[in-house]
């Protein structure tokens, strides 16, 4: 079962996506994936392990939206370890290892018959790269593997009209490594169109930080911008004011991953949604698969 | 993470493995499944749910084997259910579904050039239905995957060798549906040996029972014997009086599955492992690899 950042808002938004049960292994099971990762001590493992299970045993599921369940755990392991960001180092492993696959993904890019239908593709397949949903993963397969897979939905055609009345676009990130595929899309949008890339104020889980589109350097090809957000996902009216007027004023918007496209599935706004569908029972709610590649508009 | 069961003695038994904290996300995982499948209302399984988390935050999960941490979870289940059966019905449509392959089962055999060898790999492929380790599953695509796939290890010719010195062998069973591939292997195997076939004493997972065994036919073809076992895992010391002396006299023994060779392992006997390693956190401990065939002589 896989669990992955289906974000949602929890705060007083109608649009709420209620927790399945399921989601509760699924944290269980990303907690014990962070702690072999963070804790040395099995013993001391094992006791944050209890105390997180202890809270998940309290929390009404179906009160709540999958990440805030999240939150509980992550919350948990935060107050317990004293560590802030639970995902830094595979943050920037994920980044070095993109990293060294960018030449090899502008030159797909360069020798495509259609290079921005490749870059799309490419950073779909950037979105696989998802700790907070994968234990294990290579790469370079799954470049190939999702470059042979064909969409689910894609209103590819449209996005390429809209590009073309389009003067800004947001382009909110998702997690480390992917950004590196953002940036081989980018630098194909910004031959034409001004684009701004949204990053997280807070860490959460693997998504995409300030620090980590530096590492990248994407703050050198575009101008970068926080969420305000510091869950897995983003709702504009929560936003901070500068991604509020940029929200506003941009004419298209891009949405990376899971988590963004479950916050942003419902906004009234030209949204491209790209995304590899990840969570088995939110494939189910939405119609989709889990491992469909989507390139999907907004309603 | 997939959850299997690894049955281990969690009496006095210096040879307990135990658990591994993966065991208990996929133990509530597993609850889960079952809840979706025995219990109609989502408010029911919630409560359920909450009660089995509030138990293993509770169990020192590395002070027992996993089974018995499994039994925590499934003796709260049937506490509030009432069920006491909690695979009931997925063991029926298991037979059902493995019997309406017994034909082709039969024809593949007589088709091989080794038929012994052919019945060991099917016997084997049975191994794969297993309700407690596997949410979703297609027979005849397993059947055709594992007649392809080379063993991890393979004593066969061993295996061949000791029959011939054998009169008695004494066939532990595993699962539903896997009964009717171990039906195919038996009528091999008396064509020159007496075989007896063992079932578990209680309901435990998706385990045979006497009543599978009868519902197959293979009552008909061989005796059918209860070993005293109330969990996923057979401990000779600890089964029926009829089972210990049949268990003695018995040349070569064959272990189906991987509770049984997780129990069995340690035993000074001349048993024949035949499994398909399901469960990473075990299969790292082992030596073998989550997916890895296995023909294995008892040391």
């Amino acid at each position: 079962m896989i669990f992955s950042k289906i974000s949602v808002c929890f705060w007083y938004n109608e649009q709420v996506m209620k927790a399945f049960l399921e989601c509760i292994s699924c944290i269980i099971r990303q907690t014990i994936e962070i702690l072999r990762r963070i804790v040395r001590s099995e013993k001391k493992r094992q006791r944050i392990l209890a105390a997180v299970i202890g809270k998940m045993a309290k929390v009404d599921i179906h009160k709540m939206s999958p990440p805030e369940a999240t939150k509980y755990a992550h919350d948990e392991i935060q107050r317990i370890t004293g560590i802030k960001d639970l995902y830094k180092e595979p943050k920037k492993q994920n980044n070095r290892e993109a990293l060294q696959l960018y030449p090899y993904l502008k030159r797909l890019v360069r020798k495509a018959r259609d290079p921005l239908l490749m870059a799309v593709r490419l950073a779909i397949a950037g979105n696989i790269i998802d700790y907070g949903a994968l234990a294990e993963f290579d790469i370079k397969h799954t470049v190939k593997d999702v470059l042979g897979k064909k969409f689910a939905v894609s209103d590819y055609k449209r996005f390429r009209r809209d590009l073309k009345k389009t003067k800004l676009l947001l382009y909110i990130g998702d997690n480390a490594g992917e950004i590196v595929f953002d940036r081989v899309l980018i630098e194909e949008l910004i031959k034409k169109i001004e684009v701004v890339f949204v990053v997280k104020s807070k860490p959460v889980l693997n998504d995409v930080l300030m620090e980590d589109a530096k590492m990248v350097g994407l703050d050198k090809v575009v101008k970068v911008i926080k969420s305000g957000s510091d869950f897995a996902g983003t709702i504009p009216s929560k936003g901070t004011k500068e991604f509020k007027e940029l929200y506003k004023s941009a004419e298209m918007v891009i949405s990376k991953g899971q988590g963004n496209f479950e916050t942003l599935d419902q906004e009234k706004k030209n949204i491209y949604f790209l995304l590899k569908m990840k969570c088995p029972s939110l494939g189910r709610v939405t119609g989709f698969k889990a491992g469909d590649i989507i390139l999907k508009r907004s309603r």
